[in-house]
């Protein structure tokens, strides 16, 4: 029987490309998505649809309201998502999200019996956001073996961050290399109710530029043609 | 001007507690609780008396359906919630529960620039709970020191857990000094919705030893006089 792996998956390219990579690895694949009150709501759909596509064991939306406490452009619609590349922490950070989402990741692995989480997190290019560097994913890994029962019964928990340190050209060639459609993913901070992005936000444009890097034809539905 | 503080509070004897020593220690209090499919729904409605009882600056509820992973006698109702004592890990365990909960109020946290975290979480009483253990919040810590823009930016974060060593007796003897009346909390992981506890459960069985053990009149309205 293979190893269950918990994998976080937004819908986006890089989820889907470490999905596709803990598949090729031989695990058996549960993934979760965040329903945390984000504005671009079609990613929600893209991730059911590439756990579909990829035949997942099993794909879980967790409800979270992270708009309640606020804090970051993508769940306060007062905030504008910056159009421009911004210096230090950008305003779409959300507070923490990571260690949530992660901790209730590492919950449902606890009930599955799952020893390994998977999560898309790159170093290179989101330097500003501090829940993204492997010091801090190394200390979570170290704080979930002393948290659940799984741990206290000798289960060492796992998290795996293989994007960490690949830009976003190498993320694209890796997932091209296992067959990954991108068409099918979502990057967009502000993509519309049908899943067309605006080619402005920042995940736009490091996605954009990622494609240029990997010298492919980008395949992503942008709005008006943009 | 005082130090903010987020603090954890369930509506219960142990949190309600802790929120008296936070404010007696002069700390600005932002209390923070979770409607997370729990069966024992009285206890938000404690955990809203008691923080304005109390005068908190903010009380905020986070909806989260923990529910959907599963797993424990809290969230499933087709798990019973036992009614003598049981050895090991209880089934009433919410997998990943203080990670989760302590996870959203360091967003929070971060939100309001407060450096501290307050929870009632006691290893004394509930030696079979992982995330109850001083190493594990003391993980938490070093793992939140790192995961946020405030502590990139210098700002220490501390978890203080100051019930960890106490007897339910000594907790209740603490609060009853710092004024706080028990009359209002509720404990019972399966409460009426006037809030009447059930005398039966581990939680309720606690808390009526820790006022035996205080030498205090047990103030808790329990379902028919029991």
């Amino acid at each position: 029987m293979s190893k269950k792996a918990v994998v976080l998956v937004s819908g986006g390219l890089d989820s889907t490309t470490v999905l596709a990579m803990a598949i090729s690895q031989g695990y058996d694949c549960y993934t979760l998505s965040f329903d945390y009150g984000q504005r671009h709501r079609s990613e929600l759909e893209a991730a059911s649809r590439v756990s579909q596509l990829m035949n997942v064991s099993q794909h879980k939306v967790v409800k979270l309201d992270l708009g309640t406490i606020g804090g970051s452009a993508l769940t306060d619609v007062s905030i504008d998502i910056p159009e421009h590349e911004t210096v230090g922490i950008p305003v779409t950070y959300v507070p923490a999200r990571n260690t949530v989402f992660l901790s209730i990741a590492l919950g449902w692995a606890e009930v599955l019996s799952a020893d390994t989480i998977f999560l898309g997190v790159n170093a290179v290019d989101y330097s500003g956001y501090p829940d993204c560097r492997p010091e801090y994913i190394a200390s979570f890994e170290a704080m979930g073996n002393l948290a659940t029962r799984a741990a206290v019964e000798g289960n060492r928990l796992s998290i795996k961050a293989p994007l960490i340190d690949l830009t976003k050209g190498q993320i694209i060639k890796e997932g091209l290399a296992l067959g990954v459609d991108y068409s099918d993913t979502v990057s967009c901070y502000q993509a519309s109710i049908q899943g067309l992005a605006c080619a402005k936000c920042d995940s736009c444009r490091l996605r954009i530029q990622g494609f240029i890097e990997a010298g492919i034809k980008d395949p992503t539905r942008y709005q008006n043609n943009a």
